[in-house]
């Protein structure tokens, strides 16, 4: 019997991250201060972030040591799984070899915590006693609140309110471990007062949620503010996913020819990749593709400029590919690929043709969400199925060429909490939605010239 | 560094499940056919199970071998992790050693698919197209979903129609796996018709929705019917939990002093303790505990008696501890636990002084949950937290004393799809239901005398 998962022990969770400013051809233009437009340097981001995290963001150390008490609770649920997609071959009848990372089987269903723990972690040290952040469906949030709750910090967190109305589960998974949840626009900040005093209706947007959360945090001593994507630490933080999935795949003889993952910001997708863009910066033949929604194309059809990370634009400016930040994307049930940007890090590989991106509708999304479940069991996150779809059809793409492809992709998260989206799709309710190219150019149109 | 979980490979899954009745004391006494009253014997079963079910049901070997092909899809989420839980002893400041096997990472979410994946595979092995069952909250139709698409049978579930209508997740979980999901009390069987007719607004139970299914199950030649606990080839299947279990403390030197698992039909509590009984029985010094609700004491209130099923008094007589088959308990949240029966294996455990029952009020249990949440990570189900008051009662008991035991409890399923649950405990709107003894002497003052 061939084994259905590769397991590694508690002993093989990888003791360093992986930096790959290290080993880049260019690195991305550094970020700008969003008052004087000059380069933003440690003493910028000292009022939000601890100094541990900002050395992390700038440094070109290529590995990075993760600290035990990280490797103590990243131990309750790593090394993930990853799993040989048998029942998908074969339901495909494909000659490919289908595997995936799954992340889902971390406490709060996704790879969230990955960053998150260390975040905390490293605030904890630095003698911070609160952290603010800002979620839109809750995945973000939810991680930071248990990671608060493992590190005896206090977590607010400001809740886009249509979500925090419409989806509350992961709401209360946040109370539940212990954190103070706003609906943002809330009257707890001067951003968001304001807001309210012009709508009181206002159903608030992740950029306002950001705001709200960086006030909070730049106008109390005792707390710093949390990103749960988009930074280079981030990302660096997530590269567990990737090392440890190489280990595994070396353990069967296997290497990928694909590797997939979907991308909002840019986290899921860089923590699988880069170990392996790695090896194609030194000359491996290995294609990484990240996946997006047709309704927030921002690596397809966004362009590689500098905008800022908000949409009130009080963060830095950042180097990447965008939409401009004052791009609403459609109410898709992906509520974490929904952002205008994309990681400075995966702006410049996909700039320098280090990595492709392809984009889908919600559709045919969860129709291989559908074919998932019903093949190898988990029901996945509406964010992981971008994958899925994308691993299907290169799958299917094999089985017409007669060629027998090693596909890798990261199953970010699981659906448990995501299911009102299955239930709108299966009784189909939901549609596709692609934004007009024109709409985009006007949005790009409004961005500050640097 | 102590490892956090206890690993098993694909490899070190049971082969064979443990039959407890090869080494019973006593057996308990046969099934009696609901309208003769005589003993019931295979062919009175053939209507609505397998041959080979019905085999397990009645057999004495020790030692069942697991079909391969179920052993194949175990391998999808098994072995289970054994945890020490060392945050939560931390917490506890207890000498004692906390172990919990951790079930939810099924799937499904629970220890439901250990014999929903065995029961679809010998229907589909008979010839059988449909599996007609019924469903509370969900669990359990849930896991029967997701048996019947891995096998190809289609599934019909009767969800009790209060939890139909007020918790969609489960349902929508059965939907995505293929499932057709009723609202019980239904129009499609005549037992449904008749209770409409009287009340079209009926709320249903768990007793009409098992009349529905094992109607629709006798009336149709391609249809079987299935139930997720209380039958002796039921918890046969859970076994798969303790043997694991106890290769996993073997491997690090450890036996428990104390087995504890909640117990509603008792399918998840013989599930780990068994193998443990065996010692028991064979001269070890080990204690087993089945945590029940007060507001539903089967086995520390109700009487060992003959007793239906289901509420029409449709199902073979069960010699079992019992509060009445029209016992209809309080809407506590932990749905699992609210049924009128115990296991006819269980209840004579228990009535030859091998087993131990506790009860304790929803309010207790969920700030116990909170507790385990906020140092183990994981959100346990409320049914499970049953057994997480009695594991840290245990060990606040050993730091009182000075001893330092090894407590061991089954953490069946997690509580993503119960955070209204959490949300209302957290809110103060959850009471404390204890039924008063002379209700539970009025339900059992009105059963059959056989």
């Amino acid at each position: 019997m061939q084994e259905t998962k590769i397991l590694l022990s508690e002993k093989e969770i990888p003791r360093q991250w992986y930096n790959i400013m290290a080993d880049m051809p260019n690195l991305p233009n550094p970020p700008l201060h969003p008052g004087t437009k000059k380069p933003a340097g440690p003493d910028d981001l000292k009022a939000i972030f601890p100094m541990a995290l900002i050395e992390q963001e700038m440094t070109s150390e290529r590995w990075i040591d993760i600290p035990d008490e990280v490797l103590d609770i990243y131990a309750l649920w790593r090394p993930s799984p990853l799993y040989r997609a048998k029942r998908l071959e074969d339901a495909l009848k494909t000659p490919a070899r289908i595997y995936y990372k799954y992340e889902g089987v971390s406490p709060a269903g996704s790879h969230k915590p990955n960053t998150a723990i260390p975040q905390a972690y490293y605030n904890k040290k630095a003698g911070i006693k609160r952290i603010a952040t800002e979620t839109g469906a809750g995945q973000w949030g939810s991680s930071m609140a248990l990671a608060g709750s493992l590190f005896g910090l206090d977590v607010t967190v400001y809740m886009v309110r249509v979500s925090y109305n419409q989806k509350p589960y992961r709401r209360i998974a946040m109370e539940t471990w212990g954190a103070n949840v706003h609906a943002s626009p809330s009257a707890v900040t001067n951003s968001g007062r304001k807001i309210l005093e012009a709508n009181p209706d206002n159903p608030g947007s992740l950029g306002i949620a950001i705001s709200e959360a960086v006030e909070d945090a730049a106008t109390h001593d005792d707390t710093n503010y949390a990103l749960g994507s988009v930074l280079n630490h981030v990302l660096l933080h997530q590269t567990v996913i990737g090392l440890e999935a190489k280990r595994q795949l070396e353990l069967i003889g296997e290497y990928p020819d694909i590797v997939i993952a979907c991308s909002g910001g840019g986290s899921n997708f860089g923590g699988i990749s880069f170990p392996f863009i790695y090896d194609k910066i030194h000359g491996r033949d290995i294609k990484a593709i990240a996946v997006e929604p047709v309704s927030c194309p921002t690596l397809t059809k966004g362009e590689y400029r500098y905008d800022f990370g908000d949409t009130a634009g009080l963060t830095p400016l950042l180097m990447m590919y965008t939409l401009g930040h004052d791009f609403i994307p459609p109410g898709i049930h992906a509520g974490g690929l929904r952002y205008h940007g994309e990681s400075p890090l995966v702006s410049q590989l996909y700039k320098d043709g280090l990595i492709e991106a392809r984009a889908y509708g919600q559709l045919s999304v969860f129709e291989a969400a559908i074919t998932f479940a019903k093949t190898e069991a988990i029901i996945p996150a509406p964010e992981s199925s971008h994958a899925i779809r994308a691993a299907i059809d290169d799958a299917l793409l094999c089985r017409e060429e007669g060629k027998s492809k090693c596909i890798l992709f990261n199953l970010s998260g699981h659906g448990y909490l995501d299911l009102a989206a299955y239930s709108d799709y299966l009784a189909g309710r939901l549609v596709d939605y692609e934004y007009p190219d024109e709409m985009i150019r006007e949005s790009l149109a409004k961005l500050p010239v640097v």
